[in-house]
């Protein structure tokens, strides 16, 4: 623990009532980014069973229809909207992801702004920024908490997704600074969540355990429930008893509310391992030059070579194997076979005669150099030109070359909802909070109903 | 980790469907006053603040009428009342306690099954069946997480409290074995609660969280939501992600079914925390020697170390605070006031001149080679005597003295319910749990107009 005076609990409760003018217009445009993402991905991921358990939770449950459940036809409890919100939307994987939280920002806290936000009746842009604030307090508390809390075994996304969940869910509930305060000492205490989940339905539920934790522990907060105001840092506090690095508060708050680390938040543009993501954006380009899938003669992609283990399937037969094959989803690249929609990942794609004598010219190379986030791709054509092109995916990406991005992403997912998605986004500063859930979840009921 | 091939999780998932005729007679019976003393806690508890934010929290959340919540008019979803009884019967503290466990077995337990049982219209005795099989699976895994996990931080009334809440509610709710293990699993990335919340409405609340954490596992766990069926004990599992200390599984199952750790449950005579009471009973017996307050020159305190981190605040300020003092607990017990009346922990007693004096002459000694259970006092009289007692909670008492005692607990903490209450405990195998939970809410509801 640091020895210094300054109290992170307390500084994120400041932090958590800045005035709206204060924000950057970047982060919020960042945060707008997210939202249309993280819609794409809540309503993609409605069949999963563990949306389907959640709601018939919430159907056993019933309660004051308080809150929009994505998916399910009445409105339920603002705890209960944030925990099956939290679940389904995390459910496909393909959520947002931030390196220095260590974990998925969106799906932790965009449930719990909400399903608050329609509680208290707010506006849209009041929820849009309590949710950025929210995100960047989970990065905020996720950097303090820092990489060992995760190399632990706690999964991130779950514990100080809570925290930002809380001061999200707080700021729209009204909580005052020592409310807040109190409110974040509830969730050190109940906040929970364990990587050795991955691979089942606990991964996407701990998204949830976030989510409605925030709800929670900001309902309570807001009626002056007593717990410690210092529960993230003090002794046997939330950082001391789950293995946080918790080095020095006044660092890991740096320029907090002038700068936004929310702003570095990566989105997924492909649905299949993030191993292969650096070689699709690298093929990317040279389709951008103009490379087609017929002058293709050889395919040299050069890469870290911890991913040769993680998603090298060199002959992938389902769809589940094609999502970790590079030769095969560099040739869905090179043809112009979307890698962004799930359900291009099927044992016909792996049995398409054009993709299979494309991904024969693809050869894969370990090469140490290229660092874990890059690729290195070489193309030799049938003309004889040789086309090269690197990707790092901790490269900036322009705004517009990221709003354009999810847009096309939104497409591929959810093609009936894309467009109208775009233009409630566009409307954001017109509508309610309940508005904006009631015209997702149409779209929502839509897809259920199919 | 033990590298055993005992799966910790499926023996308790085994455990927990074991026939209600294999349960030995003894630990029904102790089973029984731990009911009757969880009724009269949760009764006096009613009108603590903690209490009524939970009872607000359930009435802006309504939904299906399926079990009571002590002192609501209106029944609550059963994940809702297990939360606010888990919490308003450890608002006192002034539940039992099981130092194999390491915890409050009735708090964290009781509230799940009671909720699961009326939620199923099961009959009171095999909810109190369910009830006595998960405290007994609390204790068992309590154990096997050992004192290093409490000692780390984590409150285990919640923690392993979650587990036997699971179990008792997954019984109730008709779970399968590897259904069992999915909840077992569920509660072990949900099982939370630190001890850092001791002196705050957090440490009520974490019995509350461990119950509402069983009920909501065993919920899910029966519709076949997917976990790790071997939550408790794998790699960055529960116990390795919390300190636990998790020797061998075949040791810490020794026995179960046959033998019941549950038999040696405490059950408290002095309304603070149970760390003071060994100290209080020996300055009982200093007193029944003859000791007088004026005489005592010092008092030297000596206890296990753990205990300092747990109940030595030295200058209190509240009633809470007071009831995590040996200074002040101390002084009252010299001063002859009392330490099992609930309105004796007030800011008033607090800033009492006379007890502030005795306090001050009372020093507190961690002596590791004290038990946990026990505490040696030494007083130092003005007339330069020197006078010791030694007490150990776990000296045993036999059944009948145990039952007068509670009974007498009862006539003293709720004292219009009392009779009542023992009325229901002999008619407890004619009863449902629907008409016991009725006939307890009735006193509930009365108190609450008072």
């Amino acid at each position: 623990m640091s020895s210094s005076t300054t109290s992170i609990t307390a500084a994120i409760a400041g932090f958590a009532n800045i005035p709206s003018r204060a924000i950057g217009a970047t982060a919020r445009d960042v945060a707008r980014l997210s939202l249309l993402d993280w819609l794409a991905v809540a309503l993609a991921g409605l069949d999963e069973p563990v949306s389907a358990h959640l709601r018939a939770l919430a159907a056993e449950e019933a309660g004051t229809p308080q809150a929009t459940l994505f998916g399910h036809a009445a409105k339920v409890p603002a705890r209960m909207a944030a925990l099956g919100n939290g679940a389904l939307s995390h459910a496909l994987d393909y959520d947002d992801t931030h390196f220095a939280y260590v974990g998925h920002p969106s799906v932790a806290v965009f449930p719990a702004a909400l399903a608050m936000a329609e509680r208290t009746d707010a506006s849209a842009a009041a929820f849009l920024d309590a949710a950025l604030i929210g995100m960047e307090a989970a990065c905020r508390i996720g950097a303090w908490l820092g990489t060992r809390h995760y190399n632990h075994g706690f999964h991130q996304t779950a514990t100080s997704g809570a925290f930002g969940a809380t001061v999200a869910a707080g700021r729209l509930a009204g909580l005052s600074g020592p409310q807040m305060q109190h409110a974040l000492g509830l969730a050190a205490t109940r906040a929970s969540g364990l990587k050795s989940q991955f691979g089942t339905m606990g991964k996407p539920f701990n998204a949830g355990i976030a989510t409605a934790n925030g709800v929670e522990a900001a309902l309570l907060g807001g009626r002056d429930f007593v717990s410690r105001p210092d529960g993230l840092e003090c002794l046997q506090g939330f950082a001391d008893t789950h293995q946080g690095e918790a080095g020095d508060p006044a660092a890991a708050l740096a320029g907090i509310g002038q700068t936004w680390l929310f702003e570095n938040v990566q989105h997924k543009f492909h649905a299949c391992c993030h191993g292969l993501h650096a070689m699709l954006e690298a093929l990317a380009l040279l389709r951008g030059e103009g490379l087609a899938a017929e002058a293709v003669e050889r395919v040299t992609i050069s890469t870290n070579p911890r991913w040769l283990k993680v998603c090298n399937i060199t002959a992938p037969r389902t769809g589940l194997e094609a999502k970790f094959s590079y030769r095969l989803t560099a040739a869905m690249a090179l043809a112009g076979k979307s890698t962004a929609a799930l359900d291009s990942y099927t044992e016909q794609t792996c049995a398409d005669p054009v993709l299979v004598q494309l991904a024969e010219r693809v050869t894969v190379a370990a090469d140490a150099a290229v660092g874990d986030t890059a690729t290195r791709v070489v193309v030799e054509t049938r003309d004889g030109r040789r086309l090269a092109a690197d990707f790092d995916l901790d490269r900036p990406l322009p705004l517009a070359v990221r709003r354009e991005k999810i847009i096309a992403k939104l497409g591929a997912l959810v093609p009936a909802a894309a467009s109208d998605l775009v233009r409630l986004d566009s409307a954001l500063g017109t509508l309610s909070a309940r508005e904006l859930a009631a015209r997702v979840g149409l779209h929502a009921v839509r897809r259920q109903s199919c």
